[in-house]
């Protein structure tokens, strides 16, 4: 136990069924100490189906994979794909950096990047997702790598950054950095 | 759409059962964007359950609620109550602060710390987790705010921890913040 | 087949269950031509139970018999306990009956009546429920009898009463009857 | 709540279905002021069932929409399409109208509405099911309108008619209206 | 998979649904090569019931457990107390040993015993039952050993006892064994 | 009741789901007393299902059934088609017969038979399955005729086989008869 049924209309593609199955079983057993063995979740098809009066022929829309939206803006920003890129955010859009204000678009965050390092990457360890009522929070840590504007390459700098994703698109970006830090410890 | 019913053998508490709902409820919104008002969740006591040819007569124990762990640990830590804050730990326990390097007890942390700040606060803004197969993580984020050693308050100063919650003890804690940040925009 | 289950929460008195169990398999078998044996119902207890996000811990209320509402404020009115008859009634009551305007109280009734005949009392041959959306119907036919103001007796006079009960007040009763047939066959 | 659940054997139409998921929640709401928003339906098919040790491979047959019955017949009736008429009637017919004996066929009706009336039409406010264990009730209210014998017209005198619907046909109808009430006030 | 879950209603001793799921997930997998694991059976309790038009308010009795009945009549027999054993029997009861004819009491039985051997008794290696529509057969086997009316002592003769058990008595036993062939071997 | 779903992954012929259903109503049966007219049994077919970590494609296969196994190497037997029979056993089959030692190989079998009759065949009664955890144990029963190597015919000499059915292989019989009881009598 437990034994989770989830009814559903049919027409969801294979892999959101999956998705649906696994993410049930790991919230149910962040619950309970449950047994992997012993935790089973499975799909029923509903073949008519009515609440609230109405019948329904389908369900709401599958959602994009949080973490997934978050890895394709994140590597579009990495090869300076400014265009796609922005295809993942949302309107109100809003990012904060070390040190930063608040920033709203693509190209003040790259005029505010420009004195601090000629070039970026990241080395990501992890992926994680928290599934909320009505957005997905994706956090993304690992490690910084790069060129600072002196020339000088760097790498290990331990970075996370926190996105809200609202119905596939990203509203905010919070980047939390141990930049200021590495250069205090050179200087 | 989704009708999720769980079945469980009798004896949680009702708060447990009521946690379980509702993440059911929310990891399935994660996958699907379901209505609220269509996303039904209940639980359904089973009389007698057999797996694997045994019957078991209760399933298996509940959960503590891993940011509730958290708290306590924090809390305690806030007060410099290092008996509590122990008790929250799990034996291998690792922390990584901004520049320091993996340490294993409050008490090297504590000496790290002495030399950077005389007294420090958390203002926490979230607590979320990310429930995983075998365990939870937990995110808090918000400001710092207390006093150098200089004796200059400071304040605002961002921060974010991750920890990482087995069996209901923090096995790792991973700090990032603004800290480093501040002092060069003072200086 | 069917087999219809039904998920409730608990607390409700058995005979409610009991008619909820009949009157499910009266549908599906208005439906379906099942025979009674291949026609299943039973009522399972979920022990928590979510839904557009709130956890419910009791049910809607059972609701009155519409038709015991009737036979209610049908033996009080025969009866002539206009007080008793009256606490069966909605607010806005409507009544009409053959040749009558829409009258509003049963005094009205009563004065409309009085010229008509000097008593009257109902044979009820039968009961009968419609199950809408947000009320039910109910319709009672049978035959009068009673005495004319001229003395003489009348009996098996063909009447059907059409009541509205909502939220187990009546709101509306139309009556029909052969009363001025019978007359007329008699001048 | 209540969540109920329907297992079939597949093959019914969609039609079918969607009346069966409508019909068992105003049942079941009959019974239980529940909200339509928390009253869900929905049929599962069965892919094999056995029953009284016999495999089924398909369900009793769906039966005519009782007042679809009563449409129609009411409709070759107006028409004076008497062979159509007597094709929604079962064997043993049996009607009674104001003032009339039991009559047995539609030529005995028409011959007992000659004297009456030249022409009647009806105008429908509400057809309404009653479903009973092995039959359903059909009532049909409104209002008559048509030419009386000496040639002035008629129109708005409450009629009610009430059908007896086995198996698809027609076995009784009763019929009230307030036609002598109505010449009764015209003497 | 399977997941077979049974509706039941309440009032079962604890051993009776736990014998009813045990058997549930032998027969399943005396079908499907389903692992053990993966073979999850429960009980669900129905707290009103309907079928056949009747709403039930306990189901049907639990049987006894027939190589249980087998068991006690056997063991009542080895020790001579026969109004014991014979209290296991139904009412028709037969039964048929190696060369004897059909005998209907236990009192046939044991004057045919007596010219073949002195004392007899069995050792048991197993009791297996046949769950059929309407009754349970139980096999038993093993060795019987004993003393041959001249005296001898015997052992390791094989047998094997097939008696049909229908509502908890005994209808039939039929018994072969490798008496004769052991005593052929000796002479 | 009981009510008995089974959740399966679809993908099994119809006569295996046929075959699950009725095993299931008459296992349930020989433990609860309920008519055949209330024991309902069913499959639901999952659409995706995950247990242990583990989305699956498809149940474990279906198994032969053993009464068939056992039919097809006592056919072939009769007809002294030895590879045929053969191909029934499995690797370690172990057999006895009254009398005889525990032997191995058909031919062994045949070679112990040889001194015995000349032919013999057997007139099935009933063949019955045990089921057990993991295999199932087949018995038939019913009479022996043929011929004497002197000549002479025998019939309705009882005979009951016991045979273990492992994985559709038969790896032990163990039989009994009244051959040496008859040839005893004939002395």
């Amino acid at each position: 136990m437990p034994v989770i049924s989830v009814t559903l209309l049919p027409g969801y593609p294979a892999d959101v069924e999956t998705r649906l199955v696994a993410r049930l079983a790991t919230a149910a057993r962040s619950v309970i100490a449950a047994s992997p063995a012993g935790t089973t979740v499975f799909v029923n098809h509903a073949n008519t189906y009515q609440r609230d009066g109405n019948v329904f022929s389908s369900g709401g829309p599958a959602r994009l994979v949080a973490s997934d939206v978050v890895k394709g803006f994140l590597e579009a920003m990495q090869q300076r794909d400014l265009d796609t890129a922005q295809s993942f955010l949302a309107g109100g859009f809003a990012m904060r950096f070390p040190g930063s204000a608040v920033m709203h678009s693509l190209a003040e965050m790259i005029a505010w990047a420009r004195p601090r390092y000629r070039s970026v990457a990241k080395d990501y360890e992890r992926f994680e997702e928290v599934w909320r009522e009505n957005d997905t929070v994706v956090f993304c840590s690992g490690t910084l790598r790069g060129t600072w504007n002196d020339g000088r390459d760097f790498s290990g700098i331990r970075f996370i950054d926190r996105f809200e994703v609202v119905d596939g698109k990203i509203t905010r970006q919070d980047v939390w950095n141990d930049v200021a830090e590495t250069l205090a410890a050179q200087a």
